[in-house]
Parts: C-alpha cells; sequence; structure tokens
C-alpha cells in the first residue's frame, strides 16, 4: 500500500498511501476523530486544512453507536460524512487509560463503561472484529500498554503480550478477510446489482504497533518481532505516554536505521510541531494527536516558529490582525481578528474551538508539505 | 430605509432595507449572535443558510468585550466576521430577564453582571451611547419590559416608562449622530486620507419599541405613541414571553390594520414556524429568536410541514437518509445522514449543534423566501 516516491533530509522521506478513495501523500498528520467527528468541524473544514485521512476510535465507537450502525452506514468514511481515508485505532491506549478500572488477562482486557458501568470485555479477536465493521482502510492491532513508571517485568510482560495478541489479531483479521472474499464472490455470483451493505465496506490493512518503553533492547525485540509479521504498515506505540522530549527524541533516533522500508510508519499519539519534524527526518510517515483540536477549544494555537500562545493573552484584546500572517488557513485568511478569536474563547462560544483547531491542524499539514 | 415591493396575501409585504452593506429583502429572520457569534457557525455557515442580517446584543457585548474594542475593530459588523447587516437589542429584554435581581428607577436599571456580582447601570442613554460605539445598522430603543403576569399598575407603568425612555432614547441617538458627523465632517477637512477609526462606524437607524402585553388598548396606545416619534422602524415587544398562541395571534391579528406603512416592523422574539408565518400575513417585517440555534444545539429540528422532531428519538437510529429530502440546506445536502446527525447529538460533539443550526435557520429563511 505504500510507495516511496523521494528521500531527503537524514531519513525524511515522502510517499504515497492507496486507499479505495484514492491516494494520499505523506508525511501526514491524521485528525483525531474519536467518536466519528474531528471536534467542532465539518468535513469539508478538516479537508480545508490539508487533511487527507482522521482517526477514529474502535473502543469509542463501540460504545457509541455501535460498529454495527456504522457497518450498515457503509463504514467510517460514509458514517462520518468524511468519504475518504480512515483509520481505527484499536482501544488498547483507551483501555490502558482507564487506569485502574480495568483488568488484564492473557485472553483480554475488562472494564467497565465509563457511561454506564457496564462490565466490557475486549480481546484482540473482539477488536479486530468490531474494527472490520467499522470499516476503516487502516486497523491496528489490539496492544498492551505499559506506563512508564511501571517495573520492567511488567514493562516486559506487556511487551511480549502485545507480541501474542498482535499473533492473535493478524490471524482474525485475515480470517475475518478471508470470511469477506468469500461472501463477496458469493453475492457478486448472486446478484450484481444488489450487493449487500457490508460487502461494500472497505477491506482494511492492518498495522501491527511495536512497544518498549524507553528501553532499547525491548524496541529492537519489540520492532524486530512485528516486522517479522504479516503487517501491512509499523506503527511505534508507547511514546509520547509523558516522557521528556529528550527521551522521545533519543528513541526515534535509535529507531531511525532499525525500520524495514515496506511499511509505512506511524508514530502514535504525537502531534507536536517540534517532535513532528524530528521524527520526520528519523523516518516517521504518519501522525495522530489530539493536540491541535483539544489545544484549538482551549485557545491555544502555534504561531510562526512553533510559538504556542494563548489567545486569551491579554496583548491580543486589542490586536485586530490576523491570527497568523504566515498561515493560509480559513481561520488566519478569513474575517477573523485575534481580537474577536479571544472574544470568542472567553465567552466559551464554540466558534472559537473550530476556527483555533482549522489554524493548528493546517499547521500541522503544513509542516508535512514541506517533506512532500 | 425601507422598500415596500409587493403586497400579497392578506397584510403579508415583501419589501427592501437597505444597508451601508447593501440590501437586504424582507420578510427576513435575523439569527441571534448574542457575543457577536452565531453559536457554532461561521459566518459563511450562517450566510449559507439565507440570512443576511444578524443581532447582536448590546448588554452581552457591553459585558465582553466591550463596546470600545467593537468599535476600534470597525464595528459589529467587521468584529463578527459578518460583514453585512447588523442589529443590535438593547439589553431591555435582558435586564428583564434578570427577574428579582435588578432594580428600576426612572433613571435606568441597576442590576449585578452574573459574572462578577459587579453592579452595572444602564439607563437609555448608556445604552444607546453603547450601541452607537457597537455600530450597528440597527439600534434598539431601551425598554422597560413588564412581565404577563404583572399587575395591571405594573403593565402600564412599564408601558410609560417605555414611552418616556424612548424619547430619552431618541434624543440620546440625534444627538450622538449630530456629534459624530460634525467630528466626520472635521476629520474629512484635517484629511480624506486618515480617517479615524470611529468615523467608520455606520449610523444607525434607531427603531422604537411598542409594549401593551395583552391588554388591546395598551397596545394601540403604546403603538400610536411610538409611530408618533421620529423613529426609523417599529418592534413590537413583549410578545413571545409565555403567553400562548392563541393570545399573541389574536394580538397580531388585531394590530394588522394599525400599523403606519413608513416603517419596518420587527416582532422581537419570535422565530417559531407557524407564528412566523401568521406574523408575515399581518405585516410583520423583520423576527429574531435563539429558538432555531438552541433547537438545534439540543437536537430538535423542524422538518416538512413544521413538524417538530427530536433527532435522538430511537427511529433515526439506523435511518440513513437526509434530515430532510425537502430542504436545500448544506447540512439536508451534505455528506450526513439522520443517523450520524442523532450520534453527534447523543455524544453531545458540537458539530451536531452546528449542523442542526444550520437546517434550523434555512428552514426559517425559506419561509421568509416564500413571501418575498
Amino acid at each position: 500500500m505504500f510507495k516511496e516516491i523521494l528521500r531527503s533530509r537524514g531519513f525524511a522521506r515522502s510517499g504515497e498511501l492507496e486507499f479505495t478513495y484514492g491516494k494520499i501523500k505523506t508525511p501526514a498528520f491524521m485528525p483525531v476523530g474519536t467518536l466519528a467527528s474531528v471536534k467542532g468541524l465539518t468535513p469539508a473544514q478538516v479537508k480545508s486544512t490539508g487533511s487527507s485521512i482522521i482517526l477514529g476510535n474502535a473502543y469509542h465507537l463501540h460504545l457509541s453507536p455501535g460498529e454495527d450502525i456504522v457497518a450498515a452506514a457503509g463504514g467510517l468514511a460514509e458514517f462520518s460524512g468524511w468519504q475518504g481515508p480512515t483509520l481505527t485505532d484499536s482501544g488498547g491506549f483507551q483501555v490502558y487509560s482507564l487506569g485502574k478500572i480495568r483488568k488484564i488477562t492473557e485472553d483480554g482486557v475488562t472494564f467497565a463503561d465509563p457511561a454506564t458501568g457496564d462490565q466490557i470485555f475486549i480481546s484482540p479477536e473482539i477488536s479486530i472484529a468490531i474494527q472490520h465493521k467499522l470499516g476503516a482502510d487502516i486497523i491496528m492491532a489490539f496492544d498492551d500498554v505499559a506506563g512508564l513508571k511501571e517495573e520492567r517485568h511488567r514493562t516486559l510482560e506487556a511487551l511480549e503480550r502485545t507480541h501474542r495478541w498482535l499473533v492473535r489479531s493478524i490471524d482474525e483479521h485475515q480470517r475475518l478477510t478471508a470470511q469477506k472474499q468469500a461472501a463477496s464472490s458469493k453475492n457478486q455470483a448472486k446478484s450484481r446489482n444488489n450487493p449487500t451493505p457490508n460487502s461494500q465496506l472497505p477491506t482494511p490493512k492492518l498495522f501491527g504497533i511495536a512497544q518498549g518503553g524507553l528501553d532499547k533492547k525491548l524496541r529492537i525485540k519489540s520492532l524486530e518481532f512485528v516486522q517479522s509479521q504479516d503487517i501491512d504498515g509499523l506503527a511505534i506505540g508507547g511514546l509520547a505516554v509523558g516522557e521528556s522530549r529528550q527521551e522521545m527524541h533519543d528513541m526515534l533516533e535509535f529507531l531511525a536505521n532499525k525500520y524495514s522500508t515496506d511499511y509505512p510508519r506511524y508514530l502514535m499519539g504525537v502531534g507536536h510541531p517540534v517532535d513532528m519534524r524530528f521524527a520526520i527526518e528519523r523516518g516517521i510517515d504518519l501522525f495522530d494527536c489530539v493536540l491541535p483540536t483539544r489545544n484549538g477549544r482551549h485557545g491555544t494555537v502555534w504561531l510562526k516558529g512553533d510559538k504556542q500562545v494563548s489567545i486569551k493573552n491579554e496583548r491580543f484584546k486589542e490586536d485586530f490582525g490576523p491570527l497568523d500572517e504566515s498561515c493560509d488557513c480559513q481561520t488566519c485568511t478569513g474575517p477573523y481578528t485575534r481580537a474577536y478569536l479571544r472574544h470568542l474563547i472567553k465567552s466559551k462560544e464554540s466558534l472559537g474551538g473550530t476556527l483555533l483547531s482549522i489554524h493548528n491542524l493546517r499547521y500541522l499539514q503544513r509542516i508535512c508539505e514541506s517533506y512532500q
């Protein structure tokens, strides 16, 4: 699915990913639309930022509206109105975020639905089945994420379980893919004019997730294992979970010459301009992060030169210039001044979050475009 | 400012209002942008609904960001990015809504800022001065609004005070208008190339507000008084404040043949399809109401035939059709299904409120357009 087009600036590479909905260029930042909506933005507004693929979350979409409804709509791309490439996360990280209210066994994870208190069980097989129904173009293996501060034996346990769960994820993915292809041929034979909705869902590509925390030996071990499996792409998990920037960069530097060139490489949860540039120059192709949209809703933006500022600052009170003169986003080229954006955020008007999210997303896509 | 173009269907009339930013057609519904933002919608999204004039509120904008900042930005139309015709309400109704935490004297109203607890005083003169700085095209006289269930002596007191305050509002409006014109000529004489920002603010038109509750004698008295004054437009206040639909319609029917034809007529706070049609056919030209946007944020929409439904209804769970097949709004013609809109509202994703507000506003503008 990945084609490397150009290599430049160290390990940086530009490439193409091919999907049912067409090709996209990498490096690319994937805006997070946890619940099938990039918070506060229409699909057209998201597209205006230069974003070409969005991310949904299997865990959240399983709870609401449920994968069966998304499947009946024709998959995440259709359900969300995005009508373009999509990726779903497996829910492993969300389960990790639940902290002590979850119980992990070799079989899977049991936890309480935060909304209803209902006991929910997710295993690698269940996560993959959910993701097949959600019908994204890229789906993620279900992993066991260890925190940074856990004992080494827990990091090792999580790593090895992640590997065993990867094998189970791949098995289930291949089983479901074969099943779907069989059903599809059968349907085509039966009636070429009346395909069942489910047969229209894209057959997803599966990415494996390498873990290992900040331990280089474990990282190598995990990378080698994951790359030895039948995967369509490689994700780096367990970074951007609270370690220092220096620690993250050291690990990215260490891994830069150890990737197989066959796969697209996705650094999960990273979306700060400084980290993205560093990671792209160490061979990373894909990113996702809530930072640009969450920061936007809270009034924090990146301005030229990666200056991170709060629009609530008193100095913008009577600043009638555009948010960032050097930016070509709809917010910066639209009829909005810094004083107005400050007023919207301070007054808790949701338009403020929408307009600043548009800017922040465009800021990250411009970084990506400079390497394409 | 008003030109009647056509009279049809009873007292219904279509007309034109002329502003600095161009002509608009009436009847027209004015979306409410209390804090210089129609909640959750960009100016372009508001324009897409066929809306041509928006409403801000002097009371709210006085508290935040303050009229001086709006004036420095070039007035409400520029500050808000709307760049089209605007109207500001005087704050009279907001003061009324504060209920017991306000104190009304002949001079004006003292009340506590709900956010800070600070004592705030607004008089007709202060409201008009604030509105001149906000720089809308239409400003409203400051009125004393009585509730429906008050004793008749209070209704009468509020009515007579509203009339005295109208005279004071007009005096202050004329004083400020003359002052501005003098300053403007002086500035033009000084430097034709460097006008001060304030001289660029539009000189607003002043609308008087007729009150009288549900008492026909008081209504006539008020209408006659207000229409005898030097006003640019007539507003009907004190309806849509809790009376029954029948009571409101009776009053509109009663007033229909009693208006001067010179003025545009604005029925304040009305924005239900049934009431709008009834009022237009009794000679009303302008409307405003939070209903389409507030309902939208809560998941309530009007569908063909004025059916008011909640998108949260279980029956929309797997309804993959458009919200309203007969509607041409961005939501109904966009890539959004009822099932998706239901999911957004149920998940408290703000995009849901944006998309349903667009539909509801368009629903009301289509009613207006059918009379233009």
